[in-house]
């Protein structure tokens, strides 16, 4: 197990607290991070439906999985076997059976089929069908939506959660820095975001990697003007600026951190979007914690960067920690306008305002933690726009090194 | 583009046709494999709502996404600037406004609001929140489930595709002959993982790899009882058994494979359910050919093992070809009881008989093309059980020559 018993035990007391609030009785959690949470379970087999069931007057929640699955949740998770429930394999990928009718059976077997059920309606892992089924299956219960029911209790970290991050961040480190070595003239895109995964998953000597709920975002040339490419087998050359957002993960726990590269001289208006942007990320940084407004974060951004006449229509962070694919985010707090969250010690967001224009764009990000006196970034790595110019640097040693050495070119 | 304007215009036609016949005017594709089928548009922003809108007696479909994507929209699809809609920041992850919301406005706008319009219910990317954002702001439409209409259309592959997933056969083999060779006591999980990730992404020196759509599969000991579990950074030991369930991918095609691999000399019993697995897995190719239904195929299967007193519940393969993370199954056929999906050439399955006990495992698999007259199975490797045995067998050199030297020992 990732924690202790009692960490889990505190986990579902506090789902439990958010049920009653809300007057959820019965609680289906699709979301994998939320039933790796509650439960520790840990698999690649959120791409057929399972569920944990988390009941308020009742001990231990119940695993709902593929049969094929259940070992897995006997393996990775703290409930008794009893409450590990398999359904066959005839519900999978279907066009008769629905793997939610054999939770509304299972619901009716143990009495719940009168309750108040929270559901998560916006979920990857909870469809349309899902849901549609479930109706049809338990005509007297009460549905609620209980969408991010259990995110939101996720949103302050433990030392043990933040210890991960830390640990993630150890990989975001070497794989960006890996990364920027690599990218230059005549190479292909594939083969950094290779050496990346590589870095990523391999980890330290001390701690292995996992994988990263998103693959490495790699868009480089014309492809900066926008955020969510990924690579292709294509060369890099002179004059291609390269963004790079990855992360580090432990134990599903990430330290996401992007940064852009340039090949050769950059010119003299990414160079200034670079700088601009630079500056509002370090003002931003400068004053978060305790008690700050997550819109007052967005202020300062927003008015840092229009001193020199910029703009920026979309959020520009947004809380995570635990994942899964597709998303390392949790979908709750954002650094917006409008959002009034109360930074509180050991929330943890990616601050990541990314500035993209018709044929190019720029980003740097940073992973923090609120603290009690102010924030703390995960990773260190320097923010600038990083200059790939062979003739100039002779850019053979690691990156840090080089930005000391030719601070004033920067 | 990944394919001719000529084969899109086909895949549109095709998809078209299918509306037709089930009576859907308006088409809403939110499964991204789909989206890419049709328009080519390839993003890792599936995180976030977007669409494929395919009107019966429209030309050209119509994306909408999230406006930092528009741009990704316009370097990686053949659609018109125009019929790309980007929707603002603000709608991301609201909750107050729903992308969905912003889709009814479109589709009023463009006057469909009181069509019959197909959704695809049961897909990770259409949430029970979508749907009933949609009929809230659509009420005079008529809504109909058209899951899997595309990805029938999807089930014969062209021969480009057949192309892109023999490329992707080869980034397949290459990581399976790796992770095999690295595989051995005191190695650890993630580093095995790192190494696997490496090859899948860099590809061969003529094509680069992009990323599967699902992790390497890398349960070991006794985590073999189950087959999604991936990796952790502990080390092997002696006595270990590790199934690796893979994929290549190219241009987002897929070509999967499984093996196992045993460390040091394994017992009789995972001796003889590799053998009568491996006997299951060669009978089903046999047969495989034009005019057979998947039921027959699974039928062999069954009646193969039962021989020697086996039985499996589980389906034993699926239709296979273009996806996007959590699956690279196509959700249409599987290889089962009851499932009388007539074989046709080109289509492309992945037949994975796996064979989970208590407290281990052993699986093995192929994916193949159905030819003119049988089967031709991607990659070209060993089936049987790989055994490490250092001291017998000196284990260093790839795979095929290791077991063709020791074959009598197999």
């Amino acid at each position: 197990m990732s924690f202790s018993a009692m960490e889990y035990q505190q986990r579902i007391r506090k789902t439990k607290e958010r049920m009653a609030a809300k007057g959820v009785e019965v609680l289906l959690i699709t979301d994998p991070a939320n039933m790796n949470y509650l439960s520790g379970y840990d698999g690649w087999s959120f791409y057929v439906h399972q569920m944990l069931i988390v009941i308020g007057d009742e001990d231990q929640p119940i695993w709902v999985g593929r049969t094929m699955d259940a070992n897995a949740a006997k393996l990775t998770t703290w409930l008794y076997t009893d409450n590990i429930i398999p359904y066959p394999d005839i519900y999978v990928q279907s066009d008769v059976l629905h793997p939610m009718d054999f939770v509304a059976d299972i619901l009716k077997q143990i009495g719940q089929e009168k309750r108040s059920i929270g559901v998560e309606m916006e979920n990857y892992y909870f469809t349309a069908k899902c849901y549609e089924q479930l109706k049809k299956g338990l005509p007297n219960a009460k549905f609620q939506d209980a969408t991010l029911l259990v995110n939101w209790a996720r949103i302050v970290k433990s030392d043990q959660e933040i210890e991960y991050m830390k640990r993630a961040a150890l990989f975001v480190e070497n794989a960006m820095a890996d990364g920027i070595k690599m990218i230059n003239e005549g190479v292909r895109e594939c083969d950094v975001a290779a050496k990346i995964l590589h870095t990523q998953v391999s980890g330290t000597a001390e701690y292995g990697g996992d994988y990263p709920a998103i693959m490495p975002l790699l868009p480089s040339g014309e492809k900066t003007s926008t955020p969510h490419l990924t690579w292709t087998d294509a060369r890099y050359k002179q004059g291609d600026s390269v963004i790079l957002e990855l992360a580090g993960c432990y134990k599903r726990y990430h330290s996401p951190l992007a940064r852009t590269v340039h090949i050769g001289r950059p010119n003299e208006n990414l160079k200034a979007l670079s700088e601009i942007t630079v500056e509002g990320l370090n003002e931003c940084l400068a004053i978060i914690k305790p008690g700050v407004a997550l819109e007052e974060v967005e202020e300062t951004w927003r008015k840092s960067i229009a001193k020199s006449g910029y703009l920026k229509e979309s959020r520009i962070g947004y809380s995570m920690g635990l994942n899964y694919p597709p998303d390392w985010g949790e979908h709750t707090a954002s650094i917006r306008k409008g959002d009034k969250t109360i930074l509180q010690p050991n929330m943890t967001f990616h601050l990541i305002p990314g500035m993209w224009y018709e044929k190019s764009g720029f980003e740097v990000s940073e992973s923090f933690r609120v603290t009690e006196t102010g924030c703390e970034t995960f990773a260190d790595m320097p923010r600038e726009l990083h200059i790939k110019d062979d003739v100039l640097l002779g850019y053979q040693a690691p990156v840090k090194e080089v930005q000391q050495k030719y601070a004033d070119l920067f």
